[in-house]
């Protein structure tokens, strides 16, 4: 489609190439901090980080003959060589590929021979991981190892043909002249870690990621400035740390990275100590963070912190309340899929609503919240109906906009594309009057009893604000009459007890009789994905028939 | 341009057609407060305004016959049914013009004809303006007049041929089928009002005004958000009020407009009733409103003001200084052109600048800033070398992004476009190491004094911070040996006086010798640009010989 009447503005492609010159032209002093295996910091300024990005593409053109449009895999945790792939990749107009390295090695070899990846640049600590499914990538040309700390020369020679990071970008120009790239090119390749099926890649483009970073920058939305301290707790393996570091990059906010540490106190000190102001992660993580804080109140000084966000799976409200209430912390409750890379919905409280009573300003922003700019919301019924926005009625979460995938890498999933351009998220949820979407499930962990539809995720949240509970999962347990009944497994907190009929209680009144599960099993563990989330299919292995006499 | 390796992300328009579909499902309840001829107000909710955004719509399409890439003038102050003109005419494919009302009629002419405009909306006070340039206009077909109350019925009929605007959306529909619009479709016309040569238009894309909004957005930059009640104070008629309406909407911000009101006790009553947390005008404006708070510094309540945006030229020192010691206030200055449609450059200081003293604290608030993402920025000399970012060096500013103009409208003007992509803008400017770019003059306005540069705003600045003075403006008198010299010309302030070797006495030691002016003039007032701006060229012709015996 041509326009009819063409506007008359600069043809200037929205490519991560502006970022990284951005970055070196008016934030060389700004900071990146990343934590070693030792816990000590490795320190060095945006200065030094966009040269090396141009050392780094310089290597990988010249030593390693990457070409436009090649794969290249990472294998790493969280820090600034990590970073450095994320922009030398996409800006010499290859795809970096990061790999989940939480997923089993069988799902590894499959992903990275998909992908054919033909190098990959690893953490030093996960080579024995690599070892174990880089003979099924026959793509894979190269291994770059990354150095333990980027400062120091490596005490022990590698193994032969293994490189190192630092060596192969050490003699390279600290100035790279960027290829002009088309905004649609892809930059980035990231697959779901679906509990069904064979992982599936999503391929950002360099349009899609920029989009969504200035979107980040939005006040409304996560505000991420150059005055922020910027810890991405959220691995940088998923969903490109949710474009974190890149909206960080483009406005030279200090960034902070925790390497492969994700333990609650690691973490905690590292906010306290760099001042953190913006942080971002799963659930899981915070309802550690939250538990460590509540054993010692006192020890972390958390009041640079502006806002954390939440998101990857829904938040109890319990524990969005718990940081307000105890610790005057703001969270951002956030929604989004490796599919819309990953920012859909935030939880917002519109100004006209703040009068509400604390009940339904926390409702409010413990639900997933309303679409951001340019993204769109809607949900269908299993005819692809389009439902009305009534609070009530539960259907499948549609969305669509420039930052949602439109297909998968190698064409699978079809069926997850509407006909008329939505993408179908799996989520099962409601949206009320004024646009806030609830999650009331996976639409596979959807229970279904007797025709009525009953969501686990509300039954969850009631559960875990229980005092003695600290995780509850709701699943379907097959059932002779109703055909599913749901099942609630409960994880009580430490030397906490409580019986079946306290729990029963606490659920009592706030939900349609039928809702009631009719048995709590009290578990030692939740099984979950690589991700973080509840993995109620093994819940439905494991306890599956426990109605069934 | 082919990617080699497409992104799989969907092909998702950056059109306005999202905004306002996004206010009617959001963002219902937002208000839109406009100010009628008597001061009082007139309130509509969004859901009222994209109602009538979709009636605009339906009349222009069939009862005006208005097709996609024609142009629809408008000539009028800054109210809401400005704003559904904003958002009818580009969704449907066509262009709305904003005439500058403040200009001669010969040039109104001019610009309408050269637009070939079809249809006119006009504020009825300003049908005797249309009267005096309509007949120059072939182009046009229809006037339609805005309704002086949206909310009453007209009093008295328009004289034949002229249509109501609230008779012509009346019986239209609330809902239009918008059509699938590339982004890079022409949205709005804006004419630069040069003070040399034919005005020239600027063609904004729907592409480009997204951009700008969404950087706008940032916390960054404007950091416009759902909770802001916003009050645009540049009109409407200039560069799409700065871009702030079509932001405002994305996000369901209350906006507060002044209707033709710019007097100072209007807009600070209109901030303190409305509770306004964001406002941008150009420095005369702000001059006047912080004279009004000094005249009665108890009378408004401010407080709920965040930020108050000042661009469109340079603002003093002084001025930004004074809102800040003197009341709380914060100035966000910035740079930006028509043809940049505006935002170009902002200034902010960064994290590691902000230990500074206050004096160089103020230096950089009153700097221009450094360009807002996605702008480029670089000056060069008279013979294109780019120069050195070293605070000292002049060198005229370029700028290239993707809401940066590459060409104008008629093509007039092509030597203001590089042939390696960059915007001339015709600003003199240091830069300084850390990216800031200071306005030293404009190209034509730079005192040239036997071969040397001198900056007649550096000049201005120092003298408008003397307690006596109101304005200063220094221009480039003739001189039989230095080719120009500088002159300045002084307004006072109302019963204060001084010497002209009182204001020598506050430039000494501050600049080189051979900067300082020959002479002062006590003067009246400053001779204006219709967009406010001194008019120095107007100067010239005055007092050009007042240095020849």
């Amino acid at each position: 489609m041509q326009p009819v009447q063409p506007g008359r503005m600069m043809d200037f492609p929205l490519t991560l190439t502006h970022f990284v010159e951005r970055a070196r032209t008016f934030f060389p002093k700004s900071e990146l901090v990343s934590t070693l295996a030792d816990k000590t910091q490795c320190r060095m300024t945006y200065g030094d980080f966009s040269s090396r990005v141009a050392k780094l593409a310089h290597a990988l053109t010249t030593k390693l003959g990457v070409k436009p449009g090649d794969r290249v895999a990472t294998l790493a945790f969280n820090h600034q060589p990590h970073v450095e792939a994320y922009f030398a990749i996409p800006c010499i107009g290859a795809v970096i590929h990061t790999l989940n390295l939480r997923l089993h090695p069988t799902e590894l070899g499959y992903i990275a021979k998909h992908g054919e990846d033909v190098v990959v640049l690893c953490d030093e600590a996960l080579l024995p991981l690599l070892e174990k499914f880089k003979n099924d990538v026959p793509s894979l040309r190269k291994v770059v190892v990354f150095s333990p700390d980027p400062q120091k020369k490596r005490t022990s020679p590698l193994p032969d043909g293994f490189l190192d990071y630092e060596e192969l970008i050490a003699g390279e120009p600290d100035r790279f002249d960027w290829p002009a790239l088309d905004e649609n090119s892809a930059a980035m390749l990231c697959y779901t870690s679906g509990t069904t099926g064979n992982p599936k890649g999503v391929l950002y483009s360099h349009r899609s990621t920029v989009l969504h970073s200035l979107v980040t920058m939005a006040r409304e939305n996560m505000g991420v400035g150059g005055d922020d301290v910027v810890l991405p707790v959220v691995p940088m393996f998923h969903a490109a740390a949710w474009g974190i570091p890149f909206a960080a990059i483009a406005c030279g906010a200090k960034m902070v990275f925790g390497g492969g540490h994700f333990d609650p106190v690691t973490l905690l000190d590292l906010m306290a100590s760099e001042r953190v102001t913006f942080s971002a992660g799963v659930p899981t993580i915070w309802i550690g963070i939250l538990a460590a804080l509540d054993a010692e109140p006192k020890r972390w000084d958390l009041s640079s912190m502006r806002t954390m966000v939440i998101g990857g799976s829904a938040a109890p409200p319990a524990l969005i309340d718990g940081f307000a209430t105890r610790y005057g912390l703001e969270v951002t409750h956030a929604w989004g899929m490796t599919e819309t890379n990953p920012l859909g919905t935030l939880a917002r409280v519109k100004p006209h609503l703040r009068s509400g009573s604390p009940e339904q300003l926390l409702a409010m922003r413990a639900s997933q919240g309303f679409a951001v700019t340019f993204v769109e919301q809607r949900h269908t019924d299993e005819t692809g109906r389009v439902l009305p926005w009534d609070g009530e009625t539960m259907g499948e979460l549609e969305v669509r906009g420039p930052w949602v995938a439109k297909s998968y890498f190698g064409d699978e999933g079809a069926d997850r594309f509407t006909k008329d351009g939505w993408f179908k998220t799996g989520d099962v949820v409601t949206i009320d009057g004024e646009g806030y979407v609830r999650i009331t499930d996976r639409s596979k962990d959807v229970v279904k009893s007797g025709g009525e539809w009953i969501s686990s995720v509300q039954l969850e949240n009631a559960l875990m604000s229980h005092p003695a509970v600290l995780e509850a999962a709701v699943f379907a347990a097959r059932h002779p009459k109703w055909d599913e009944r749901p099942v609630a497994a409960v994880v009580l907190k430490p030397n906490r007890t409580c019986s079946e009929q306290d729990l029963a209680a606490c659920l009592d009144g706030k939900f349609a009789k039928y809702w009631m599960p009719d048995k709590f099993l009290f578990v030692e563990q939740i099984p979950r994905t690589s991700t973080g989330k509840f993995l109620k299919s093994r819940l439905r292995e494991l306890y599956g028939d426990v109605l069934v006499k």
